[in-house]
């Protein structure tokens, strides 16, 4: 559970390695901020407006700062309530456990979209993004979906189990508005489109594979929060498709980059920063097999990381013919997994995990368009499945747009022109992210620096 | 349970990241040399001192290099010897994990402490260091509060849930001891106070990570110890606390300085390192937490964070003015943070997870100051605590400033002038940590280096 | 479980900080490569190979491309087949946490190899190692020793527990006969024998930290393949195993070292990377204890350390003497430590874990050389080591050695000269590693670069 804390810091340091090293020191610093002020904004009121106990389909209205959180009447139902929980267990039904499990979320979601404001966006900016998504924005979307009593999840019927919606697309939307309102980095597009190098592929790496990490356990666990129990076929299953739908979007993105290069043949400086892109490859194919990894079968993980990484290409194309900069792909990579992900799942899910008496228990119906063809059940899970799309990206757009539109109106959003060129680090922050000496490989001494 | 070894890791990193480039190597390499010598001393005495089955109200004296540890016949009460834990399980009744779990503890104070000896220190001090620490100097502090017979815990009464005193405490005071008789850097205060800037903020954040992770995992693990079982309610508190007091001091630190700056407007290279103390101000907040995370509301947790950010800035002030070097600033969070913590859970620890007969298991009763103030009780509860916190202090600070103060009379504490200006790295180790040859990001070519 | 990813990645991160910095991208990108050719390979043919459930003593013949691997009917036995297993939980008994969990080890035999190949192997080669390896050679391997009918576990009645020759003794086997066809890195043996030091040593550290991590959960739950539950007590004596064998074989080789250097007083250029070596020492200690770590003594756990220093110390230097080039040691740790550590087994292993009835649960028997001798069982232990160190090293070198033959033949092995000596990175990734702007540490500003 702690681990999507270590997959949040592993996005961070995803983009500290992707930008360039003057601002190495901002991307990380930011993500204190991010941490700190949805901490805050989540206990005043985001988990109220997620999971109060008192709700309706459109919000909940208790639990402001965790206020009666853990009060015993009123869990009636829950006879043994200091059950032997071992610390690992991604058991919810503790509120307490439930609490923090939604906030890891609700900082994941935040701290995703705010990588792709790398390198220019101002210090209060970040602090005011994430009271009004971790706070706001992303507490309504998992009280729709989630909620006791939300809309989507109870009154349509859609299901998203391991957030391919909620959490990726809603990251990615964010990410696209915030960047598109920021507009591109300082010599990204001008005086022709040229890709800007991250200085650190090392970092980069690090951060990869805590976000792997980070998909292994919530890809696989996720499912806890509607059984309350963790069924090791079910986890067993998360984790495989996990890792093949991955290998299929990196292997796939790789040969198609590979090829396009050889026919295109780019010159050096045009070419597409090949380590950072098929680690985003993977990453998209992982999102994209988030929606239902518990219940896939194998077969399925290959195709949906195979669509994935066209997908995620598509996309990342698109956003650069647009002139839109992404600078570490997070909206393609989230926008184009996520998305194509919602619709994997009413086309691919099978039942699986069925109990001792041979049945499934009941949330996973098996009527996908793949495995169990039954016309009214499987179209309508891909209609349920578009309109929760439409409600994510309507609902997100609208409000980040909004808040992005009125910092850009008090001049609030970026940074100057001069501290884009020299480093936000120096400049916002008073210290450089590195301060080498640097040594001669070769005779052992130091140089001047 | 190994995540104790990961945030000992990470308060590597920290260091690692906040010394100058030159010294980097030797950080990480002095915690191998702690990791090993501290293992050892632990396995050959210390572990026996703490825990050994024959002990007093002192000392323990069973268990010399484990003999007879897990011997059957010493533990007659313990029936299904061979219990089916899970790996992560934190059950602590199985003597060898119960080892192992406390030696990784040894091995974090010792690792924490050595920390502020950095860029000055030579390496057998650590070695020397290490034996002291965890085989002596931490084992009794930990028998006499956790011990079955120890004195602090069972003859006084006071209660250390966490390990606020005995953990980080006992880790700050031998920090500070140890600074003091090395001396400030060459530098830092001559000509003038200097803050002397670190040379990787990318791997402080690293290290950051980890230990956060860590202090997530010891909060609300730490409650094993005593009940044998979690509970999920803990746990959650434990978790929840950590979260919030670590981000109101962060957040709290943050907001002060900027005001201090903006007050007092400082030339650029008088500014504090703002990335590092920020960090350090967050685990501030956990570590004042720590003592009682399990039990604290999380209101309580808001204002234990609010108060160690001042606490850890005072401290941080205190010690500037008074020329003592704290490089990474060990000492000011560990002190900071961990004396606030100890005189914290008598004020505000409350009764949590009640049992299925409405009553508290016996081990945290509920008279604190603010939650139910009984007079005799509550007021009990401080004096503990100041017991505790002068007990810690003045066992650790005699015994170090001891072993200090005859390595200093035989000269093997401090590196020459030379290796601390060139860097230790080079001297002691005889590589560089960096040999790096730098590319021009802009041309793609690589310069001479 | 997904512990081993993290295992994986850290041997990662040594070898990237171990290399020169213009191949640092290269090592890390090599490895999402083996990633997605060791999944692709282990799902299509490779599980079935190992642990088909139609299967005969030399392989199986099952569950291609994971076909039928969950279907009940092939489990008759398995009554309660959605058990409530946490995720925690490393019981294999699901037959798809059984897959991934040895699809794990795959890749870190895999990727262990890899990485004795670094600074001068050709991108395409690692993708066929991965398949060779993953796929092929590495699940023979453990169907003979771990499979139902294996004929080394079953037939022959060797046993090894954590993987000392089948995974490490085969990582070690097949980098040395990689790093033996690919030739020596330019000016490592000429014009004199001269070691090339590694660019980032905190990266180094931050790999050695995730491999100990690794081990730490590897050789403490190593048994649970075996007895499908896992016992406390032998988790404890593999986690306390793991460090004093690890801080045993250090502390001897940091000792020895230096000794050697207080002789010899070799000029700079010539010593040793001490941090590197120290590092691979500890692991060598772990690799050595991997085989039998939950059923050893803690004194034995010394001696076995101490050994494997020795051990690894010989082979480095063996490898130096016949100008084979092992760039960060991967040969000598996985040989050195794990050939000493097949034969540790019969000579140190203990019977630990007894259960209600006082009796071994049969899987262990306990009649070790040192601890109760009894002439046909204990001499018949050795035997069984000698035959499976045999017949690692035999049907390792065959394969591989005929891979690289075909390889180098078709002259696909290494990159040119030129690009050996500018750097892999921008010639086969189009990208360098770094790319820094360098600050003045003293004078806050930014130089050129």
């Amino acid at each position: 559970m702690y681990h999507v804390t270590i997959m949040s810091c592993g996005y961070t340091l995803i983009e500290s390695g992707g930008v360039r090293s003057q601002n190495a020191g901002h991307s990380l610093f930011k993500t204190l901020l991010i941490l700190i002020s949805s901490a805050l904004a989540y206990w005043i009121f985001g988990y109220a407006f997620a999971f109060g106990q008192k709700s309706n389909v459109i919000l909940g209205y208790q639990f402001w700062a965790s206020e009666r959180l853990g009060d015993r009447d009123l869990r009636p139902g829950v006879d043994n309530y200091t059950n032997g929980n071992l610390v690992f267990n991604l058991n919810n039904q503790d509120p307490y456990i439930h609490y923090f499990y939604h906030y890891m979320l609700a900082f994941l979601v935040t701290n995703i979209a705010a990588s792709a404001f790398a390198e220019r966006c101002r210090v209060p900016v970040y602090v005011l993004f994430s009271f009004v998504m971790a706070g706001f924005v992303y507490p309504f979307l998992s009280h729709w979906m989630w909620g006791r009593l939300g809309w989507l999840g109870n009154t349509v019927g859609a299901r998203d189990y391991g957030g391919s919606a909620i959490i990726f697309l809603t990251a990615g939307i964010a990410a696209l508005i915030g960047t598109a309102f920021l507009g591109p980095r300082f010599g990204r597009f001008e005086p022709r489109s040229l890709p800007l190098f991250g200085h650190s592929i090392p970092i980069t790496s690090v951060g990869a594979i805590f976000v792997a990490f980070g998909f292994f356990v919530l890809n696989s666990g996720a499912d806890h929060r509607i059984t309350g129990r963790a069924f090791g076929d079910r986890v067993g299953h998360g984790l495989i498709n996990t890792l093949l739908s991955g290998s299929a979007s990196g292997a796939t993105y790789y040969i198609l980059q590979r090829l396009i290069e050889t026919i295109k043949k780019p010159t050096r400086h045009l070419k597409r920063r090949v380590f950072l892109s098929t680690v985003n490859s993977i990453l998209a194919g992982m999102v994209a097999v988030a929606g239902g990894a518990v219940t896939y079968n194998p077969w399925s993980s290959i195709i949906i990381g195979f669509i994935a990484a066209l997908s995620f290409l598509i996309w990342s194309k698109l956003l650069t013919r647009l002139l839109i900069d992404d600078p570490v792909e997070t909206a393609a990579v989230h926008i184009g997994g996520g998305l194509w992900g919602i619709f994997a799942v009413p086309i691919f899910r099978r039942a699986i995990g069925l109990n001792a008496d041979g049945v499934t228990d009941g949330t996973i119906p098996d009527f996908s368009i793949i495995y169990n063809i039954r016309n009214g059940e499987s179209w309508r899970g891909l209609l349920n499945a578009l309109c929760t799309a439409a409600v994510v990206i309507a609902w997100v757009a609208i409000f980040i747009a909004l808040l992005f539109l009125i910092l850009k109106l008090i001049n609030l959003l970026k940074v100057s022109r001069e501290e884009e060129l020299r480093g936000i680090d120096l400049f916002q922050h008073g210290e450089p992210a590195y301060a080498l000496r640097i040594y001669c490989a070769a005779c052992g001494e130091q140089l001047q620096a």
